[in-house]
């Protein structure tokens, strides 16, 4: 089968083009439209570490590694206090119970967000698999624990509740697999672990449950020929079912980050602090420091909504996207914390989703008279995310009016007074505004149409 | 012991008092100071209920009750859907953890909201004491569960850390025990479990935490000569080690609600419509369904702070003070959102405490002209707590002002134009003032000073 | 209303007995004639200890006492190897889960021991009863763990499917109840503990559960005034519905042990060394240390049917009735290493029941020629309990024989030829009997009939 | 590497072989003369069904299969009864605790049982692996429940307190697993499974813990070229570290039982009925139905010593080897019945132990006059095993006396009087020996010299 390539002006001149298994041919390949238009994805870190469900100034997906690995000393207390002596990780398994889970539920809170497409852990680095896969005979969601078919479920409020696009992580490596310590220890010349576990779970979950994006996690250790991915991701864009419209990133091994494979995500909570030519994304979290559920983590540890909106501007002004996770309970809730900052995600974009999504980067990022201004544009229109409300006078460089510029506010029905700047740039005139018509609370977005330099 | 009550402008005039055994004698007490100035309490619900902690549209502390004396289906189902067919209530003590439970933390919390003092829950009427109380033997905090004196680490944690006063709830009855059901079938002609477990109980937490509360919830089914309330209330206020400082309430039986004891809460949620001649409260909850924590509840069941605020203005003007409850989790923690709340309310009275805290009920409550207006006074002023930000003109009819009567925003600085309207009232000017001006983002207080009919 | 006791001669002749509440009215009831005749009883220990139930050279069912009261060091390491730190005796209850406790198939095999009666632990010293009792708020066997009225559920089956005696143990004190533990501290000058607990649970059993022995447990620390035993016990022997059948025993505080109320036990595995004066019981267990079943007790510590019928043996020449012990396990079963030794027991009882029940103690009780001989007698008979099979001639110093004495051997058909000793005395002769014919193989009876000294 | 196969008479005469990897060469090894020896060794079932451990009417180590696969009702109502609904199999392995596995003292007991040899668990067809194998991530006894070595410290323990040999138990295939239930489906044309955990594992455990028996349990539904068995035992033979003294079985494969391997084992419970011409061995269990421990077997479900007397007999005069099995508890234990009747097998060999241990089969395996009569015979004996103790003469058909014929009773010191019977066979006198004089209580050996047919 082939891909059929249309070029934008001509739709009718195809090329049929099949990508071969090396990183320049998969480098080549176009990133669907929707990805880059949708701007924001929310990231969900569900497994069984979701039972432990602490993280001392770290993230508690990692329980395992920190306790049994790198032996964390906060971790072994925990464990000594609070549980028998041989207790062990599997041993959580069992209640990972997951009674409240109603994928239904979970779809509207999601959606309520105003996100693009959501990003759904199918297995973390414990090996855990939340989809009854045949490659993790009594480690995975069906076997042991909450009985249900975790991925398959959500996959399909999803798809059937929402226009989300359904996204899934997959971990490649696991810390503690024998397998996997084998292969490490043979220095990557073996590969029994990637050819048994990893390479078939991830035919299986594409084929079974048709995510449009394959977030692969696995550049720590061991390079992509040992993960096969090349072999894996040409399949992906040539013959599996998602051809068309999935979406991988560039952890594929320990010589892909930010070169190789689809989004580029470079780093845990990346920013890169200027514009890329390459498409990006902004992993990260709403809780500071973990993306698994923390039970021992206050408010303070929960980002603000204004400060999620000052990454968020800040992303997108770059060029990337921003995958903002929650971690559900292992109750299978998402807690009122993270649902209010969903929520408020989606109140804030109902209002400012047009200098958002669909954008592209300006030829500016930010300003060099104000700061806390984050630039997007469109065809006809820059627009400038203000973090801090500004007094009196907005005075941007960036911006050149015309004669027929025009300043308005998302969401607010009166056009502003500007002036251009003796030098260079404008300065736009901000009425005191009564509280009650302000469009929204936090964050604001001007739009500046017919400057000249668009 | 005699309580010594001075009068106030000549305070060498004392009179001893001492309380008698009824009624007439012990509702004429005058309330402690510190009560009604503080205006804020934080109502704490936790216990054994913590561990099931679900509520299916009612409140998850009367688990036990609904399941199996009132029988109803959803909770029924609930117990048969994930646990083992022979589960009892008292199964479930076991795993009230409490391992994330730090008094110290939850002191701070507490003291963020501004509040004068909490109310926590000794023991709810699934029997289940907070303290190691030698009157539940193997049914107490030390004794399964979590091996600790909760109530005993919490007044600590509040007298050492904080100005917070610390007060008891402490439920008389006990639905499922079978010496309170005995009493009961014998129409409280016998008073086995008052004599065994009620008042030894109310004693002992009395002489071992000192608490300037005694919340008492027991006007259900028994009369208060059951419970022996008099002649407890009278050691209370003649010779406990708190007879100064405590403040109780009006559940002292079936005969007692809105009419005996020391603070009137009438029913729960209590909104009387109108000012009040006797001190009363409102015991609410950010939960809106429910004391103790819900594992089940999504975000739309919290309050808002904006509803929060509405209630509160509502109670401090109608003469009530507000007792806003949250609900600890099985490991001891408040969630974050309950912590959320706690803080926005410090916030809203670090700004707006002036027209709260040590004020008393205006003559009127609230306003003709315009609503979501209400008012509270002190000595010099007139409080107006405005729900909604007012559109250019904010008329109230009630307030008469004079030719000195000035009007300000607390949180601003300055002062605002105002007219006397024709008939009656005041017209104050609302300039538009910018937002990051305005001195807080819900409910807003103008002070008016030197008005004709304060 | 009044017992009758009647002249045994002259039947027709009954006065009306109506007993003291004091110990000297009440040492003078005649015990029930079927104690004395069945001479076995079958003893259970079962409770929440059967949950931990190990015992480090010592008993299970005191794991609670030696874990947190004496602090014995094996029991603490167990506790610390093998449970969470904070993990309290009353968070054993909820897995006491008695799945598969059938009463009917206990009562066949507890009837299958040949005993007279069995005695069932109402309540051991942890407190827990295994009845639901109203003086045991959530620490009774319907409220926590079984979900069951254990002691309803054996009384039922022994009755029904057996004609086994059914009896009841009941301990008075409790180690760790607070209350106790304070009339304790206050030198038993207050008794609420005995008040509230042990004496309405006492007449809740008896009304209840009708059991033909009280065996009370309470001759460690506190008086029977403590108790109030002889109020107590004139009830049980005056106006109880069991007041013609019931036996007690002598447990009824420091002052009665050996002295005091029905029969003596004197101590655990007493073997007073002679015959006593005044009816007795050997309380000894089958597991050599423990009454609660052990977990981690080896086949050595299980009593061999040669032991047991040894002790036996001693017992009954003595005049004692032996009480022996079984401990279930928590899941309700009774291992089949003891239901192996109530079978044996029956099945030896079986041949050679003739010489045990309804026996009387003879003028001796041991032999000075041989050793590991024990005499009963009938009216007509001398029953000599042989422990080793004797070679060729077993010589005996007490029996006189006269010119028509026979002597046989219970269970076998043919007589034994004999020769009068010299100065006193017989010699029986042993006749080399083939294997298959012997009776059985542990422990024979020979009887002496028509001897001149019976 | 080659095997030095040496003449009996002429050692120096060695010829080396190297095993092919087909049946008809590996057919032709020689069994180690230690095996068919020692004639008894003891099974021991031991894995995560030990937590259920319960059977219905069968075989509790099937539990998983009986539950899920084949839905028997017995099992689903169990479940039912006792669990939460969601309750899967794994959810079990956290509970197999293991906290008084002590492989010191079960050595102590193992080898009192007069036994040769050991076969232990490693892995039983619910795939859980008793040793922290590679080929069974978080589904090992290192990584859930124990977090312990168990197959090592047991073979530590044999090794060194014993002269028993170890043997280790492997179930090839395992019901519930996706990936042979993949290859079952795909009627054994592929081989996912076998490649990657039955094959890996089985190397594993010979190179790890050297075991001296490696009986194989895959006889059910695959062929053994499935399995490839033929390498893997030619490995065995040839190369591994066990390559002198291994044995193995028959249960290979589809293709195997009674026909190729080592010692046949043909079914459960296997007895022939006659003479063998190849080694075979019965394997059967104690617990007349099951394998692994049932906590709900009463003691009639126990075999007694005089069966399993009376099996042993049987089967050693039939050439066959007996391995009689216990099942231990998930706490670790061998329960006192099980103890006591390895015990009392051990005892019996004491005194038994020439007529059994380094026997051949005789001409005659029992005897045309007498029932209940097996023989077994030396170089200079035959050894008639009795299992009911005969009366006045025990007539034999098959032994035919010589003058120089002598018979004695193992464990007795006199002679036994003979005549030569009118056609054929032997009339031995049977004298009445006194019950204290008797070698044994069951089951005796004659031992006859110098017969004319021997």
């Amino acid at each position: 089968m082939y891909i059929k390539i249309c070029l934008f002006l001509l739709p009718f001149i195809c090329v049929a083009v099949r990508y071969k298994p090396n990183w320049n041919s998969l480098n080549s390949r176009p990133l669907p439209a929707w990805y880059d238009e949708g701007k924001l994805g929310i990231f969900i870190h569900w497994g069984v570490f979701a039972v432990p469900s602490v993280g001392f100034n770290s993230e508690s997906e990692w329980f395992w590694n920190y306790w049994k690995n790198l032996k964390v000393p906060s971790y072994i207390e925990f464990m000594e206090n609070h549980y028998r002596p041989d207790f062990m990780y599997a041993d959580f398994a069992k209640d990972f119970t997951t009674e409240f889970y109603d994928a239904n539920q979970w779809a509207e809170i999601l959606n309520s967000s105003g996100a693009a497409y959501i990003v759904f852990t199918s297995k973390h680095a414990e090996g855990y698999t939340n989809w009854p896969s045949s490659t993790a005979f009594n480690w995975n969601s069906m076997a042991v624990g909450p009985k249900r078919d975790i991925v398959g479920e959500l996959g399909e409020a999803i798809r059937t509740k929402t226009n989300l696009h359904f996204g899934l992580y997959h971990c490649l490596y696991e810390w503690l697999n024998p397998l996997y310590n084998q292969d490490k220890a043979n220095n990557w010349t073996t590969s029994q672990f990637s050819r048994t576990k990893t390479t078939p779970a991830l035919y299986e979950i594409v084929k079974r449950y048709k995510p449009h994006i394959v977030w692969s996690d696995g550049d720590a250790e061991a390079p992509a020929s040992y993960w096969n991915s090349t072999t894996f991701i040409a399949w992906l864009y040539n013959d599996s079912p998602v051809k068309d419209e999935v979406v991988t990133n560039d952890r594929w091994g320990t010589d892909c980050k930010c070169k190789n494979g689809g989004v580029w995500t470079c780093g845990d909570r990346y920013q890169p602090g200027k514009l890329q030519p390459h498409k990006w994304v902004n992993a990260m979290t709403i809780d500071r420091q973990s993306w698994g559920y923390r039970r021992n983590a206050d408010s303070s540890q929960y980002l603000s909504i204004e400060e999620l909106l000052a990454t968020f501007a800040e992303t997108v002004s770059f060029g990337g996207n921003m995958l903002m996770n929650i971690g559900p309970t292992k109750e299978g809730t998402i807690v009122p914390i993270f649902e209010e900052r969903l929520r408020q995600m989606g109140q804030w974009l109902n209002v400012n989703g047009e200098g958002i999504r669909g954008t592209k980067p300006w030829s500016k990022q930010n300003d060099t008279l104000t700061s806390g201004i984050w630039y997007t544009k469109k065809v006809d229109a820059v627009y400038a995310i203000v973090l801090t409300w500004p007094t009196d006078i907005l005075s941007l460089a960036a911006p050149i009016p015309s004669s027929s510029t025009t300043v308005s506010l998302l969401g607010y029905t009166e056009k502003f007074q500007w002036t251009r700047r003796p030098s260079s740039g404008i300065d736009i005139q901000i009425p005191p505004i009564p509280f009650n018509k302000m469009p929204c609370k936090w964050t604001w977005i001007f739009k500046l149409s017919n400057l000249e330099n668009i």
